[in-house]
């Protein structure tokens, strides 16, 4: 620490992480979702990493070791993929969690616990999912009764509680993004509504969140929100030549791959909350 | 009835249908095959629907019950899925039948038959697809040997046979789109060419079918002819800017995404067959 | 033979296989990995062909016999997908095998030898899939210890090697691609460097070759050649107006649909090396 994290310090982080990733082109495996392994892979690619979308229990003690990271995405979860999720998790990679929807079954939201506990280096999830998953995961009384109304610092109280109980940091995706690891809170300010009319822009972040944890694995915190306020500015970019949804995914992914020195540390905006 | 169901009738029924999706966001489980999970998520989407592509049976109990519709397409059909549709569509939701290639195989045109004994709101196939169900699940000798002209005639016969045998709603894509409940007859004639050059289309607007039966499930003939002619005229718009197949998909979705009511009322070219 | 195989043969020869394609729209079963259906699926069809992704083992007695050629492609293996695979690979009809991160795991190689001894037409991979499967199935020692440099001598002399043991077509996708049935070697040198930033361009052209031995599979040296050629085509078209990997999709797509016969037999950069 010692040097003051200003936003222009933030520019030059995301910067370097971005300049990290396209230069070792981590190799990221990905258990993810059936709709999201299209945009997921692009969005990888495009920002440098090398994604694989390996499942097969068969191959994971070969192959896992071999990877820079590990996404999991339990979006389209089934009996069959959730021993290769486990495996992959626990082969001694950094890897992140994509919570897709935990409260949609028990069932879900049981693997999410299960997989929780095997330490996930970040947990990216919309503010439902990380409620969701704070109420079950903290044994205090106060995430019990989590109502709908997502209060913003309702979330951000649940967050530093999930991140703290789970020893992982913890990113919640919203008009602004927060990171914590439970003590620190970070927001990340970039992107624009209509990324959330284009299926499976959070799971492609998450998916570029293990790049970056993949490509410099000491700050985890630090690589989620860089991560994050990245694809967002590429959403902005990106947007500037949208006539909707489907264009709006086409310009970000070639907005990603464009992106340069000054564009990323003049746009990125991400701040320590005090 | 009693008000005379004009074009313009027409024109102000799928306005407020599409209005009623983008207001309500109907949540649409989707049990749709591999290859179509991309393009029917970002239709969904871009309608103002809320697609969830669960197919685990785990989760069907806890998660279908709070679905709008569901939609179920046997386009990569297998054994571990097809309990899982089965468990889907008897959840008591209006669900929405894709009998993608019915006649591939045996095993397929059984899968398709045994749902269709599940009572869907909507089945929507080509002609063929409609063909070899009408000839499988009427007990009459008239389709039992279809050849593969497809008779125009022919096939509305069909359509009207499989619709009132199975007591559900048949639309039959094409040039022209028809969509029977086995007594009325409505054609829906917007489109272009080029959709079919697109891979599954017809999945996606199946797909929407399924969200618009989610919005308002009273009346399922409305329904499917209204998804079928807005879809149509977001390929129509979209293809204005189109050069190809791969652009028109994309200014499809943008098209239907920025849909307006002057748009939709004057350009959904519906009628009542006489 | 006999007529010298000239550039402007190549050209001829290219044009005269797309046109097959579009005139016979070739039906290609595909088992492809999950990652690559929506971009084989559609350049199949914008190329002319019918893709079926059927991956079913029950459906594979009926429905494979009827295709024109098998498309295989290992990229998202699974234990239960296997079966399939050997069981349409025995169907009696060409196919063609990609045997995409051959040397992923022990599982994954082990895999692609048992499918490579099923004789695939073709098999198309980069350099180090190819040299990881003549390592593999050579007996002679040359291949044992291959390293990552990939010295384009030494590929050439795996490819040709893996050819005659296996009696396929190998092609080596690279910078220029080399097609060769263990005798003669061709080289097809269109394409442009950014498609490797698209994820799963190989499995497209893959499947494209699959096509091109569908409607014509009287020379899978000559189809595989010609497939590799025309599609690195339409990237070269496509990248006339692309910004990133994303729009260079979209305008691939469109330019493999819209290509004419003069841009294709003036365009395709094939030789038969000496």
């Amino acid at each position: 620490m010692g040097e003051e994290r200003t936003e222009a310090w933030w520019g030059r982080r995301a910067w370097a992480l971005l300049s990290a990733v396209r230069a070792r082109a981590p190799l990221v495996q990905c258990i993810t979702n059936l709709v999201s392994m299209d945009i997921a892979a692009n969005a990888l690619t495009a920002a440098g990493a090398s994604p694989a979308m390996l499942h097969c229990i068969r191959e994971i003690p070969d192959f896992t070791p071999r990877c820079h990271a590990v996404y999991i995405n339990v979006g389209t979860l089934s009996e069959d993929w959730l021993p290769s999720m486990r495996a992959a998790a626990s082969a001694g990679r950094p890897w992140v969690l994509d919570p897709v929807a935990a409260a949609a079954s028990q069932f879900r939201m049981e693997a999410c616990l299960e997989l929780l506990a095997l330490r996930p280096a970040v947990v990216r999830g919309n503010a439902s999912e990380i409620l969701a998953l704070a109420a079950r995961s903290d044994s205090s009384p106060t995430f019990k009764g989590v109502d709908s109304s997502h209060d913003s610092g309702e979330v951000l109280q649940a967050a530093k509680a999930l991140a703290r109980s789970s020893g992982t940091v913890v990113a919640v995706s919203g008009a602004v993004d927060f990171i914590t690891d439970g003590e620190q809170v970070i927001s990340a300010s970039n992107g624009v509504a209509m990324m959330q009319k284009i299926t499976a822009t959070g799971c492609a972040v998450t998916a570029l969140i293990a790049a970056f944890v993949g490509a410099d694995p000491s700050d985890a915190l630090a690589a989620a929100a860089c991560a994050l306020a990245i694809f967002g500015l590429a959403g902005e970019i990106g947007m500037e030549s949208a006539k909707g949804p489907a264009s709006l995914r086409m310009h970000l992914i070639d907005a990603l791959y464009g992106l340069d020195e000054q564009t990323v540390t003049s746009g990125v905006k991400i701040a320590l909350l005090p």
